[in-house]
């Protein structure tokens, strides 16, 4: 039903905008990049005769009128920013399955009684400004509008100014739009469908977050003329905390996580003991009481290690969400669909946050699921088959279409 | 006999360049604080009627004549380039206690039978090009200029373009001056003298260092739909093997050192499991057995690490010496100097390298130290008093005009 060469194309063309080191992209959020990428997206949607608004969280939304002026809008979308060293498809695949998805609508002419609106949600990733799924939070009541606006990057530059200086500051209210329903298509970025060989992954769940920031503080000192009993050794510190994340991690087997990617030592200098370590500890699980309990135990333990060590620590939550439930009706809408097209699928438990999860606060919400390969997301060599792309188009556009009525 | 309140009033002047955040100094090599520092000295070396050279490597060099022609000059020196959160008396105490000394024998108009010359090595601190001392290890014969020219910072600059960005690329050959003996003063940078109450330190020896670069790689891949088992996570890899250098260095009481002062993770992003991480592992020792022990256990140990959890390791040597034994003449002026003139003075064993380490190979030479508050160096808090600068200062000039002959 959807034209998955078009589809390709589309991803194809929105990579080629931020490139990569090595074949994926780096279109972090309100970069230059990110513009451009932006100034696609409206293109083609003019093209298809959709209406864009813009809002003050720079969340891009592209109307297609239905028949019923009396009916709210179906949503779908995602969002078109990356990690600095991020994939072609995480959030892209979303986005442009929704232009997809409406392009098809044009072809067929057919014309939906619910308006369809395509969405692209602004900094999603997260990682230029914690925290991730910042303004699909702002959208759905989680976040201050300017509690967002005061985030800054590594550099220091605030989040509001750099959407203002990118030029993509709307100025609709944000989170005034209501929402009939809203889907959002996205990659697996783990290896269960593709390892029981499932086309369609029907997202049930999504497991919660936690972000703890941990500044560990020593005492910079000579490496070469600092005698062992004397040193407060902050990276050494890091180093025993880490080793605890990964425990608590496994104690919770077999569905929670944790790791620490973001990490910076000072004064990274190869002949200064390091002084002060920042990093950020992701721990994960479906169950709002494991992550409780992994947050505790961290804060507990990492106090431990510190105190032992004559080191100072701080602790603070920088990001995070509940598990969330997903909407029976739209749930059932997306099984029915893969039902219908005959694509194999099964129940899923999203591993990683999305703006789906935000909107399902406040509106009936679904998601779609693809494979990808090795389950391997967040890394340029991320990689899904154009079959599995126009899978997770078709099963979004028939539950949309269900949804949005004809 | 050294004018105290001058060689302090220089030191702060000097620390006006390059200031730090929090009362110290960011004057790293090379930048373009490095080179307004350069050329305050060379101000003052000319109108302390001095004769100023530069050579390929960047070595300031200022002569002043002695009456005997054929008579090779008595060097004394350190460094002005700083840590980036460094003190303003590392390696900055040992130059301008150099141009006290000039400026005494100015003042009493005293002759020396050998020239003497104050010098300024380039890159002693190898923060921002490793390995440190660079340039008067370039000097001694131990590294080739080229191989220092093509060495890089984080950035990727090469040493030798920024040489002669900011201006310092001089003609003279590298290695070409021949001495009669070298001197260093330099602060102590350990909590040795402070703790014994004494106000100079004799340097006998100076320990070995060997800096190992390790790189270990896993995937990159998402902190949240990645599952435990399937996690290859670098970060992880690293943490393990800080806690083992801690171990090896401890087990070697109660001289041997070890930490790890440098480390970058990637991409860095709280929701990416890091893919790669590099680091440097310093480790000393007096003793060049334990020094080679420390190496083949990180070696060992490391490897195991990375292979039991399917990393990826490479080790790779990027800088050190061997312990040194200074000159007995040298260190006997520099004892009887500290006897001559009353200042209570003990045998040290130098923690740090210096460039005096270096040029040991290449002439005799000898160290002088100066207590520093807490023994704390490589930290913007670095300190000392005005007496003990004097008192080192005072102790040069002696074991220095007792060297060059009247
Ligand atoms: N899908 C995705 O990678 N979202 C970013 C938030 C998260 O780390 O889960
Ligand atoms: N003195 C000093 O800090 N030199 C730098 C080389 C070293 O790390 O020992």
């Amino acid at each position: 039903t959807t034209n998955g060469d078009r589809l390709w194309d589309a991803i194809m063309e929105m990579a080629k905008i931020g490139p990569g080191v090595a074949g994926g992209n780096n279109r972090q959020t309100l970069t230059d990049a990110d513009s451009e990428g932006r100034h696609l997206f409206k293109r083609w949607c003019d093209e298809a005769g959709l209406t864009t608004g813009v809002d003050e969280m720079g969340n891009m939304f592209a109307r297609r009128e239905g028949t019923d002026p009396d009916a709210l809008p179906v949503y779908v979308g995602s969002h078109l920013d990356t990690q600095p060293t991020g994939g072609k498809y995480d959030g892209v695949l979303g986005v442009l399955g929704g232009l997809e998805l409406v392009r098809t609508l044009n072809d067929l002419d057919i014309k939906t009684k619910h308006p369809i609106v395509v969405t692209n949600w602004t900094n999603e990733e997260g990682t230029r400004f914690a925290p991730a799924m910042l303004s699909s939070g702002v959208f759905a009541g989680i976040h201050e509008r300017d509690w967002a606006y005061d985030k800054t990057d590594a550099r220091g530059a605030r989040f509001g100014d750099e959407l203002e200086r990118i030029g993509w500051k709307g100025d609709e209210k944000v989170g005034d739009r209501k929402m009939h329903a809203m889907f959002e298509l996205h990659i697996e970025q783990g290896p269960i469908l593709e390892a029981e060989g499932k086309e369609i992954g029907v997202v049930t769940n999504g497991q919660g977050l936690s972000w703890t920031q941990v500044t560990v503080t020593g005492k910079d000192s000579h490496t070469g003329s600092t005698p062992m009993p004397m040193r407060k050794n902050a990276g050494l510190g890091m180093a025993r905390i880490l080793e605890l994340v990964d425990e608590i991690a496994w104690s919770h087997k077999p569905h929670a996580v944790g790791a620490a990617g973001h990490i910076d030592v000072y004064p990274n200098s190869r002949n200064v003991i390091p002084g002060k370590t920042v990093f950020t500890v992701d721990f994960r699980s479906p169950d709002l009481a494991v992550i409780t309990d992994m947050e505790q135990r961290l804060d507990k333990g990492a106090r431990e290690i510190c105190e032992e060590m004559g080191l100072g620590i701080e602790l603070e939550k920088v990001g995070g969400f509940d598990p969330v439930a997903f909407d029976e009706t739209c749930v059932t809408a997306v099984r029915n669909a893969a039902d219908r097209l005959g694509y194999s699928h099964q129940n899923i438990v999203s591993g990683a946050g999305h703006d789906a999860c935000w909107i399902a606060r406040v509106a009936p919400t679904a998601m779609i699921m693809c494979p990808c390969v090795d389950g391997l997301s967040h890394n340029e060599a991320e990689e899904i088959s154009k079959e599995w792309a126009k899978a997770g188009a078709d099963v979004l556009f028939h539950a949309v279409v269900e949804t949005a009525g004809i």
